[in-house]
């Protein structure tokens, strides 16, 4: 069979599959919150009967400590490569609400974008992997071995991955990762990640009087939690943008003139990224340009802010505590525990004794570097070049995907990340949105990759 | 009728004063939270009913644009002085409901105290008054003329409070004011209150980007909200305790020789003070006493920060806002406008250009400074002396009673504080309680404050 009847009967069928996503995208899979624990089983099962229907054998929803994996397989290559396909079919919490414009769990088309919770990260390349396999099966099989592994874990750090990985680690075993969980620089300009910044999250929780106070009784005479984490976020960065925990970036990998000047290929103007953003002027570290700040530096920032009275009206308390969601962007070569403890000794220098203080590690995960000049890697670029037409750009990517490294550490293979998301889809936040030229010609180009891969061998 | 009487029959009732205050205590008359509407209007009714019973005249629930004002009156000692009782019905809300050991409208007696919301702020107090006309109304007649008037819109700031004064100005003229909204130092010394912080209440926002953008693909090249208001809070005071808005302190009265060594005669320690709150360390404006610190200096307090993701697990969100809420008690002779735009004068010159910023004025009231020497100040220190055994220290207030400065203004009258809190009552806080041996003799004391009023003209 041709690639070029397989992409041909995929062309025939944009209808059928859009109408196919907008079922999965209805799936309100939310990993963080206990309350979408149904939603989360309900996901796992449609992809369990879509892979079952379109061919794919052994297909199993397998239970975890946590939120279960959907795996499937297709092993009738034989001497052809096995291709390990890793998604996540959970998807990020929606809150604010009042923010979407359409609800997020009824998905809607306006102009060439379909909006909805997770149709970005990471539903739609989902989708759009399995119409690839289900093409290439119509038309009688496919190329080279796949296994397909969908966890529902990610959006809350993967805590039962690695050792779901480490336990099938035979019935995973595979010549190489292909990662849909990623995306590329504009709708007609594909790019290959290489690097992943790592992520920690923590809690920093400062504690003061034992109960909420009346400000008026109290206030002047012991310290509030609240000023004091206010002083201590405050404290972590610099005049110049820089994180001041003790340390922070000993370790930072320095870029080479090679990839500084492959960098710099990419398209961007920081006016039209400002405008994406919304903010009223960017901001960063001194001394880099936006695409080093998101790619190649770490940073640290609030994710939340918790304290006191924060309802409808106003209640002159001072709280009792206060506490800060704060996660870092890690790049190679940081060690995630390394700056958790500079985080703690930056604590303990500066927290004043008036209150007490904790920190509660949410989830951590490594950066990662990776071969530029693999099988994956060079049948990836391949595929997107006869998609789009154009080179991919090589490219630092600011987010984390701790299954890369995961893989890598249990399994031993390497990671290829070829996905379509676009960086104004909304990711983790309201009106999240998939760009639909790109989600078919998606569909292409892991059609195109997994003939490519099969003679790479 | 002799007062010895009226004292007999009250000290006869004790047991049934408390079944009825647990009542009254049931009602969750929250005025914050608009679904609690109809506890409010069940506050007012049980009142009226109440005042009703107990042999006031035109009693009356009298609408205003918010909650009800409850209204009732006395006038039949001619040729004696009208006494104006304040009051407020409605009470904080209980948040955190889960640091509550019994249900907040569940009234609980434990030792010698009655937890509930409202036991102190200010239900407890209004019924010792109530109880106090009662054993008068029961024995023959009161002694002087009383108008009473209770508000449901203390804990809001009072919004329609200056308003209805106006409008009602006539109905509520009188000679003095007694205020039952008060408190005591400890359970054997009473004390009078003749100064009172002012409060103006903000609410800080920082807008950056549209919305909540992702932290791995954004962060490190826009300014997070939460960040900047951290910054922003943090130097909102310097290292020795002191409030850094520009010319903060400059109106702030110095306090006389005379009126430190009555402060001196406080029983006070901080070790004690220390315990009370919980703190694991006091803290305050460097170069005072905390009894300063609480009453005779100005404070700035965080009530509330809310920003981002704060729920169960995490969310790499960098957020699209940040908010603060802030208070901050003034004092003579502060002027609340004037510290509203020396906040508003920080924030233009220390907002960075990456942000937009907003401060919302939430509510507002001015200290108050009190005539020592009063008729109703006299009455009162001779009731506190024959109930307590011991002469009242005079004390300044920590916390704010805007209306004290509202009948001033508009009905050019004087103010009695005279109410029976103590300063462990966890006002605003989990656990609110009453100390019920002062409850009882609070009810004595307004017995006598009747009685000497009346010859005091």
């Amino acid at each position: 069979m041709s690639t070029f009847q397989v992409l041909e009967f995929a062309k025939r069928n944009h209808e059928r599959y859009l109408s196919e996503l907008k079922e999965f995208l209805e799936i309100a899979s939310v990993s963080t919150l206990s309350e979408h624990k149904p939603d989360i089983q309900r996901g796992a099962e449609w992809l369990s009967r879509e892979m079952t229907r379109l061919g794919l054998q052994n297909v199993e929803i397998i239970p975890t400590a946590g939120h279960p994996v959907v795996y499937g397989e297709w092993l009738d290559a034989p001497y052809k490569p096995t291709v390990l396909v890793y998604g996540h079919y959970d998807v990020q919490p929606v809150d604010p609400l009042n923010e979407w414009i359409s609800q997020p769990f009824e998905p809607a088309v306006r102009g060439e974008d379909i909006y909805a919770r997770g149709a970005s990260d990471m539903k739609g390349q989902i989708h759009a992997v399995l119409k690839a396999l289900e093409a290439w099966l119509k038309k009688g099989g496919l190329p080279v071995n796949v296994k397909i592994f969908f966890e529902g874990e990610e959006e809350i750090g993967s805590p039962n991955l690695a050792s779901f990985i480490e336990k099938y680690k035979d019935r995973l075993s595979c010549d190489l990762v292909l990662n849909a969980d990623s995306h590329i620089l504009r709708p007609d300009l594909p790019s290959l990640v290489y690097g992943l910044r790592g992520l920690l999250c923590l809690e920093v929780r400062i504690y003061g009087p034992k109960t909420d106070l009346h400000s008026g009784t109290f206030g002047g005479s012991v310290h509030n939690p609240a000023q004091v984490l206010c002083q201590l976020i405050a404290g972590m960065h610099d005049a110049h943008g820089r994180v001041t925990l003790p340390g922070f970036y000993d370790a930072v990998r320095v870029l080479s003139h090679e990839e500084l000047a492959e960098l710099a290929r990419i398209p961007h103007s920081d006016e039209e990224w400002q405008k994406m953003t919304g903010s009223p002027q960017l901001y960063g570290e001194e001394g880099f340009t936006t695409i080093e700040r998101v790619g190649a530096r770490p940073t640290l920032e609030v994710n939340g802010l918790l304290s006191g009275f924060t309802g409808e009206g106003f209640k002159t308390v001072l709280p009792s505590k206060a506490a800060a969601k704060v996660s870092m962007r890690l790049v190679p070569y940081q060690d995630d525990k390394a700056v958790e403890e500079r985080l703690k000794e930056y604590m303990r220098k500066n927290t004043p004794a008036t209150v007490r203080w904790e920190v509660k590690k949410l989830v951590s995960g490594p950066a990662m570097l990776l071969n530029r000049d693999t099988s994956g890697m060079r049948a990836a670029s391949a595929a997107l070049e006869a998609t789009f037409g154009v080179k991919p750009i090589f490219q630092l990517e600011g987010g984390s995907v701790p299954v890369v490294s995961m893989v890598k550490a249990r399994l031993g293979v390497d990671s290829v990340l070829m996905g379509f998301g676009l960086p104004d889809d909304n990711l983790h936040a309201p009106n999240e949105k998939l760009h639909l030229p790109n989600y078919y010609r998606g569909i292409e180009a892991y059609i195109r990759f997994f003939e490519l891969i099969s003679g790479e061998r």
